[in-house]
């Protein structure tokens, strides 16, 4: 959000993607955001009940929505009201940025000059994009991409074959070898002759003190970010997508799975192979079993395991 | 099947491999198929009672089979008869294709020659081996390699870090970046002094409108071929193993890992982290919950889940 | 252990680590090993009744331990008091190898001289590390990268888009596209501001004929040694964490994890998806099912399936 990582047509205006809508001709749509983030001049959504308390306290004063919700919203805020919430959308989203719905390679990559980043050290046959920024003493390792205006803190370590796009990451940060971070992720409105792809124009947030081990794949948000705490440390295989958030302090064992939109809280742990549905909230200091499958919202200090996963006692007795 | 990926022997006899055989000394293999694809001239096994349907139906006139298995083979069918149908196979694949069961890796790759690829976009350090042909508007991200008699078709867009060999990928597909798509499965004969082997010819065929996300592995088929229907989509970190058949429209979340040999029908969905056990066909429209294990033939239209996985009524009253 | 993968500190005196012990000041610090394998002058440690058998037998005469379990200790053993065992370990690794508990990426890699490895074949754009070792007719594919020290025997064919660090490989291995093999493993001490590196100073040890298929992460050894058997198969995507023991003749399929410390026998198999939790023992010609969640030790000779693991028949009962 707020990126330059996609191409972005200027003064897209409302009308020219809902002719009908009673609407002054004139409004711009300065951007698409989900609820909590959106403003003024932008344009909001609300598609599932899930979002009540967000559509309360929205400062966005346009909406895409359905005939069921629109009663939910605020009085000061237009709707409009539509089948297919995130099909609207996606044309949305492909009008304004007509080329994030598919990862073209980035075709501006460089070896990286000597001069522009004389305080970093280079393996061999590192890519870089245009307007890449990394911060003193960081390594890159060899065989490295990093696509045009990620930016890179103070004192990182990147291993070798790693690909890095749409990514703003923090400093201290290490991220081993063959990790891919940036990718669209996995959203499409599936029609039986060709899905329509969704364009993902958020991007990958990753914070001071990160520790990502090898084979990882962190998609970046649709609309949202998809953000990795402080302090947070990533075992190898594990899979972060779209719009995940997650908080400072957890430690996620290998082959973890995180579905699209699931909120993790500060201190969480998983064990290896669990997998968390898309769309949930898990609380602080969460503990999640190895193999676990998580398919509900988590209060604070629980400890899960199971699939479905409950109370780690309950877990225990029934599987005496 | 019928490729030029892998170096064929010509000529083979079968009195060569089995020269105890009765059976004109001037018979040449044509080619080993499954019961359902073997011709005339091509050399055909039967090694479960699975396959039944398709013994009765095969146009092959010669059968590696079991004592036990022989029965069931019609009257105009030659057998062979063998302890081990696998091994014998092993042994006949090795005779005619000596250099597929290891993949060695191609070197016959070199930097794209702009003349013959005037109208595809290479990014830095592409490796394109012999006869490899590559349609119109496609991309081909940076430090990818595409080895020897590859044909990719118009419009795809191929990631970075991307390996493919062994394949056929048609048009408007998108492969992001870290795939690696017709490497050798997981195929051979296990003994204790050292594992024969098992040689895998077939090719991994990747249909139009097909979207693979970033870390998949895709292994190519062992006698006949791995497929990817229309319109599919796979998510990060799946794995689909050798001869696996998957429909069009299907929709399969991240890290799903399907077995060899298993046949998925078209509109197939699976959630996150679920498994395919090998052999198994899966009916059409079936919606499967992401972190089950199938380990059963499922009929068209059902809903499943869980560890076996069973109807998600079942699932769901079992789990309350 | 003894390798040479990572600059070692010289003469690291026992008192510069801990000023008040009571021990002569010029006792310096060989080796920290387990306790089945330290020696006279290493320094070792014993943080679990789990190793109380190799306490009973380690021929170390130094011994970090906990004021409780300090009872156990033969007498011959001076030991060390402290809270918490690791937090101690990763002091004295820290001092003694001052980078081994982040992955700096190799520095020292370069085109193979045709000279130094006229036996080798090798692909486009391979990196390789000071005193690399590389036998006879072995194949390294395209932009591999194989950092210093590492020793690879005869007659391997090794893939595209390799990483190898830290690591001693045998002869006639297979190790398909995109392995990494010989990074810093998923270990650490947790706490909430910034947590602690725990330095991996153990490698990766693979024994003769075994075979990796693509995508798989193997972790280097902590403390020990993470080892790979004779003959052993690994299918794609699987996960080996640090210190795991393989033995020989195993068939591990695609997408399963192994977590650290765990040892296996010889001749087990282990279905795709399963997981295999921490410091666990499974015996000889053990079968695991697919997607199986083993928590506990298993005997020779078992065959378990579920999660948690249990006897198949008892999995089957409950599953009908």
């Amino acid at each position: 959000m707020g990126s330059n990582f996609f191409f972005k047509k200027k003064k897209v205006r409302i009308k020219s993607i809902f002719p009908d809508l009673k609407i002054s001709k004139n409004f711009i749509i300065n951007e698409i955001k989900p609820l909590i983030f959106a403003k003024k001049n932008d344009i909001t959504f609300f598609d599932s009940i899930k979002y009540l308390e967000d559509v309360k306290n929205t400062k966005c004063e346009l909406c895409v929505t359905t005939e069921k919700l629109k009663k939910y919203l605020p009085q000061n805020i237009r709707y409009i009201v539509v089948k297919n919430v995130l099909f609207e959308l996606a044309r949305i989203l492909k009008t304004m940025y007509p080329s994030a719905d598919i990862d073209y390679p980035d075709i501006t990559l460089k070896k990286p000059s000597a001069k522009k980043y004389k305080y970093v050290k280079f393996g061999n046959n590192v890519l870089i994009g245009k307007n890449v920024k990394i911060g003193k003493d960081t390594f890159i390792g060899s065989n490295t991409i990093i696509e045009h205006d990620v930016k890179i803190g103070n004192n990182c370590v990147i291993g070798h074959g790693v690909i890095i796009k749409n990514s703003i990451i923090g400093s201290n940060v290490v991220i081993q070898d063959n990790n891919k971070i940036g990718q669209k992720g996995f959203g499409f409105i599936p029609l039986v002759k060709k899905n329509i792809k969704f364009p993902h124009v958020g991007k990958v947030i990753i914070k001071d003190d990160v520790e990502i081990s090898s084979g990882c794949t962190i998609d970046r948000g649709s609309i949202s970010d998809t953000v990795i705490g402080k302090n947070t440390y990533l075992d190898n295989q594990v899979h972060v997508a779209h719009n995940v958030e997650i908080g400072s302090n957890n430690m996620i064992a290998g082959q973890v799975g995180i579905a699209g939109s699931s909120k993790l809280g500060d201190g969480v742990s998983i064990g290896g192979q669990a997998g968390i549905s898309g769309h949930l909230k898990i609380g602080n200091n969460v503990k999640i079993g190895g193999g676990s499958g998580v398919v509900t919202d988590i209060q604070d200090n629980q400890i899960i395991m199971g699939y479905p996963a409950k109370k780690l006692k309950e877990f225990l007795k029934n599987n005496k």
